[in-house]
C-alpha cells in the first residue's frame, strides 16, 4: 500500500489533469458507532472519486493520509480503502500514516479528462433541463436506520455504508454535452443552489426523486447520496447516452431559470438544505 | 485559495507524474504552544515538496487538506500556507476545509520530471559517495532553543520554524547522475539507513556534518532539517552540477559498501536514530 520512494511515480497524463481532495473525519463526517472503519475508509475514497465523477473524469490514482490514534484497527480501515481503489479503478499509489488524537483519512484523487472537456459547476444557463442521476436521501435514511437499530445488511442502511461514485454516468454526460454537474455530496437542495450560483441562474424543480425507505426532507437535505445533478440544453441527448451506456435513465428535476433568485420547488422557495461542514468559501 | 469545482482542472504532463502526500498533526510533528500556526502551514507544504526535491522533481501544483478545531486561525494557517506555495513555486489548486478535534494539515503535492530520470532511493551501488546538501541537526537545536525560551528571529530557530525544500539542490543531483537520493525527514540516521535498505547497500561514513548550535546526537537524530542525502557514482561531476547551479557545495558523508550489514560512523555501528512517527512500512 505504501510507497518506498518519497514520491510515487506514474505516467503523466496529456489531455487535463482533475485534481481533488476529501476529507472524511471520524465524530464530523461519520460515527463510528454505527459504522466500521471499513465504511469509513471506502466511503473516504469513494467521495473524492465522486468529485472527479462530477466533473466527467475518470480517475487515474490517488493518495491517502491516514491519521489515526494508536490501537486503531487499521487493517479493517485500509481493507475499506483498498476495496474502494478497486471498484472505482483507482489505485492508490502512496500516502503518508501518522498518529493523531482522532482517526480522519485524506484523499487527494488524480483524475483526467480529453483537454477542454471537463464538466464545470458553472456552465447551466437558463433553460437547461435539470437532472439527477438517481433517487436521493437514501444515506440519510439509513443512517436514521442504523441509530434505531437496523441491520448493516439493510438496503437502506448499505446505501449510507457503502456509497457509490457514478463515474459511468459523469462520463456519459460529458460526452452527451452537459453544461454543469455536480455531486450530491452536503444535500441535493444546497448541491443544487451550489450549481446554480456559479452558473448565476435560478431554478424550478418540479420533482425530486426521493429513494425507498427515506422522506423528502432527506431526499433534499440528506446528503452523501453522491448522485449526480445535470444541467444540460438537450435532454434527449443526455438520456440516449445513457441508455447506450446501459445506465438507469436519469431523473428529471427540472429546469434552469434566468432570475437566479428564483429558486423553487413545486412553486415554493427551496432553502439551502444540507450540511455546511466543508466550510466552503 | 479554495476551489469553486468538485475538482481542480490543471494542464496534464507527458513526462513522469511525481506524487507525493505529507500530514502534519498538532502535538504529534509540531508544538503549537512553541510555533505559529503560519510555522505549522508553511512547514506542512514545504515537507511534502521536499518530497519531490528528493525525487529531482519539479513542484506542479498542490492540493490541502485542512481540519482544525472551531475558533482555529485560519488566516494565519492560510498565510504560511500561502507564503510556501509561492516560494516553491507550487500553487495550492484545491483542498478540503473540516472541522476536527486537532489541528492537521495533509498536502498532496503533483511534480514532475522528465519520463525515466526520477531518482528514487534503491538506486545507490556500493563504491557510490553519499552527500549531504548542508550541515543538519538544526531543527533540532531550533526546537531545543525555543523550548529555552529562544527568540523567533534567532538564526537555529528559523532552520526549525521554516524550513526549506532543496528543490535546486534535488534538480541538480539528478541530472548530475545520481543514483539515490532521500531527503532528511526523520533524521539523517534514519533516512540514510532507509535508502542503504532501499538500495540494499551498506555504509560507511567518515563526517557529519554538524549545524551551528547543535550538538552531534542532533545532527544524527534530530529530523525537520529537509536536506538532500545523494548517493553518486560521479562525486565530481555533481560536486560540478552544484557549481553550475549557484548552489553550496554538497558534504562529503562518506561512501556505500557491499555488506549491507555494515552501517558505520567513524568506524562504530550507527543506529537508526530518528523518528518513526510516520510508521512507514
Amino acid at each position: 500500500l505504501w510507497i518506498g520512494d518519497d514520491a510515487a511515480i506514474v505516467h503523466g497524463t496529456t489531455g487535463e489533469l482533475l485534481v481533488t481532495a476529501d476529507a472524511v473525519v471520524a465524530g464530523v463526517h461519520a460515527d463510528l458507532a454505527l459504522s466500521r472503519l471499513d465504511n469509513f475508509g471506502w466511503k473516504a475514497l469513494s467521495a473524492a472519486v465522486s468529485d472527479i465523477a462530477a466533473m466527467g473524469g475518470r480517475p487515474l490514482h490517488c493518495v491517502v493520509t491516514v491519521l489515526v490514534p494508536p490501537d486503531t484497527r487499521l487493517e479493517l480501515l485500509f481493507a475499506g480503502l483498498i476495496d474502494a481503489a478497486v471498484a472505482w479503478a483507482c489505485p492508490i499509489v502512496g500516502g503518508d500514516l501518522s498518529n493523531a488524537p482522532e482517526i480522519a483519512v485524506s484523499v487527494t484523487v488524480n483524475g483526467a479528462t480529453d483537454a477542454g472537456t471537463a464538466v464545470r459547476r458553472s456552465g447551466a444557463r437558463p433553460g437547461d433541463s435539470l437532472f439527477v442521476t438517481g433517487p436521493v436521501g437514501g444515506s440519510a435514511a439509513g443512517l436514521r436506520l442504523l441509530r434505531a437499530g437496523a441491520d448493516r445488511n439493510a438496503a437502506e442502511v448499505r446505501a449510507h455504508l457503502w456509497p457509490l461514485a457514478r463515474l459511468g454516468e459523469g462520463q456519459a454526460a460529458r460526452q452527451s454535452g452537459a453544461s454543469a454537474m455536480i455531486d450530491v455530496s452536503d444535500g441535493l437542495s444546497i448541491d443544487l443552489h451550489r450549481l446554480a450560483d456559479a452558473s448565476s441562474v435560478g431554478f424550478e424543480l418540479d420533482e425530486v426523486p426521493v429513494a425507498p425507505g427515506a422522506d423528502l426532507e432527506e431526499a433534499l437535505g440528506g446528503g452523501e447520496d453522491y448522485e449526480l445533478v445535470i444541467a444540460h440544453g438537450d435532454p434527449e441527448a443526455l438520456r440516449r447516452a445513457f441508455e447506450q451506456a446501459g445506465l438507469r435513465p436519469p431523473i428529471r428535476l427540472g429546469q434552469c431559470v434566468e432570475d437566479l433568485n428564483e429558486r423553487t420547488f413545486e412553486g415554493q422557495p427551496l432553502a439551502r438544505l444540507g450540511f455546511e461542514h466543508r466550510l466552503e468559501t
